[in-house]
């Protein structure tokens, strides 16, 4: 690997900085941590996007969440086919290893990803419809719900909704996997829905008895 | 999706508190991420471990880095096969959309990723083998690398070592991606292998004239 | 006092979201119970155990409880000889001073210092056997009931026993105070026996009819 | 023990209120810190004062805190002389058992115990001098530092300043103890002094370098 660089000195100081402070004052804890494995109550499966932080939002210590970050939060169907599947993997140690009594699923708004899946849906983005591009195909996994927001008046609606979809979907999708499911019909793991508005700092929590997603 | 749950409840106190003091502090920051998008110098490819932090480490404010999460911070080959490919989806956003300066692989000790892989190429772990395990196909990208840490003493430092050629596998693997490939050719892109120790505090980059990690 | 350190950070920022939620919204509450004093209720006495909130079973407002906490939830018998009692003291206060209603005793299901204690008894604790062990010592309290369960078939049903013999001990223990015997005497003073499931979410309490914990 | 009393119904419905709500949608992480136990990271050592709720101040999740609450928040000196010392186990059982990470005091404005120690240092509490006062005992502990406030110029800022000094001794006195103070030299254990003003809901730390509480 011959490419690889330095690191950026702002980032090497800020390390330095981290190290002499967080670190030290808890140091038995992470020397604990280190020893001892994690034990995280809950997987959180939320966006790359660089604005969404679930141990902030959620004020979570260090050895609290399992945290998979993808593209829109999605979660493909079971699909034990042998190949790689990244977030199935992760889906599959959380539940399986861990044993984690919560998976949460966290949206958010102005999704970059949910955009570009409306935007392919709505013939606007041929470049995600070629074979070769990777977000175009992880967006199919959300493409079918299209259906559900396409009446709606605007393209902010459109992706507002549709990022809750994609909670959803994701949700539905972890239904499929085995493990998953038995655990939630023995009430051993509970799934839970989340969106969270960058702008306004809001989170809503989807009620499946009201069919819909509820500001706390 | 009658299955999601309510939030409990000390998640719910604790978003409260978030909002009304780190949110309420920083109002106008989030407003302005909304609003015109994010713009994140870096992608950050780490691992799931709830005892990873990459912010922490780095102290990286709200929209600093694209972070991709999963099972001991792997990249799979370029595969342009039409399939789900999340790790893939979330390399070609952050370099094509969102283009970032750097693509930092943070590897981490005490990785139950990286010890599946190990216990499963000594033949210790035959249900990581079956075709239907996420977790085992996943470690498939790590496999080939065995070799190279097979004669060391022990365990610990098998692991150790392993733990490195995930980040260096992950490295090699995002070349073989063009539009990285191309980047990093025209010195837009800097690729950086990192490892941190989670017990120490330490962390370790990878130096290429060295051929080996070093400990900033 | 040099050898004091900073908080940690997560619990600074749940200090600060708590401040400006639940404190500023109770905050008249607050400042009242600060002007005019306590006036609980009720004391109630448990374990340190981190998995048992007492507060949190009965909906506890801020003032209605006052709680001591101590290893196995048990009272020491009545020994005025001049040296420091804290959980008599506790006692004191709550009946003499704030002249509580009723005084609960609450037991739970894998409590460690029980554990211990049966250990100690068959002979498989010798470090708790020390004089210089301050667990052992304390669990002396708890040892002479050792005999009613010591034929139960397994370690199981020895704990759980084991565990309500100590909330026994010490309602037992509480009648031997002067000011405890004469309030319970005359109707001023409730003693309850309660002994909590972790795992089941269940509660028990003690019938002096059946001579039995009940399931409530 | 037949003086045992049913629980109140008030009681009895909260606690079926939080069987139905809080623990159903929990069972599952409480199923499994029953099933392996408890990990806390920090122990908290607090008063029985009904106005004083940590686990609220903090945000804690069932399971984080091992919690010790006795009169004015006060750890004895180390005496291993085979009597019961119920402080003392319990911050043996925390430290050499459960290796937790952190162990925090925290005293409180507006401490009866405290208030009553100043009485009986200024000749205003016969009651709590006679050798039978377990409270007047066990409040001798703190005794000695009554010099350090004795000039201060009123009984409002004489309290205050005691209730800090209870904290300092009881950190004075855990250094007192073998297995506190190698870990705390050894790093593995962190010290941590807090007061808290029950009206204002305010937070102090104390600063060993400053060598005052300071307001977070």
């Amino acid at each position: 690997m011959k490419h690889a660089r330095p690191l950026p000195n702002y980032l090497l100081q800020r390390y330095h900085g981290w190290k002499a402070t967080s670190f030290a004052e808890n140091r038995s804890w992470y020397r604990k941590l280190a020893d001892e494995g994690q034990r995280p109550r809950a997987m959180v499966i939320s966006c790359c996007d660089s604005r969404v932080h679930v141990t902030s939002i959620f004020g979570a210590d260090s050895g609290e969440f399992f945290i998979h970050r993808n593209i829109a939060n999605l979660v493909p169907p079971y699909e034990p086919d042998g190949d790689h599947h990244g977030t199935s993997a992760a889906v599959e140690y959380a539940v399986t290893v861990l044993k984690v009594s919560h998976l949460l699923v966290l949206g958010h708004s102005q999704c970059g990803g949910v955009k570009g899946c409306l935007d392919m849906c709505k013939g606007d983005a041929p470049e995600l419809e070629v074979k070769e591009s990777f977000v175009g195909r992880w967006m199919d996994i959300l493409k079918p719900k299209y259906d559900k927001v396409a009446d709606l008046p605007d393209n902010v609606a459109q992706e507002r909704a549709l990022e809750k979809e994609a909670v959803l979907t994701s949700l539905d999708n972890l239904m499929s996997f085995p493990f998953v499911e038995e655990r939630v019909a023995s009430g051993e793991l509970g799934l839970h829905g989340l969106w969270t508005d960058i702008g306004e700092g809001g989170l809503q929590v989807y009620d499946p008895a009201r069919g819909e997603f509820l500001a706390v």
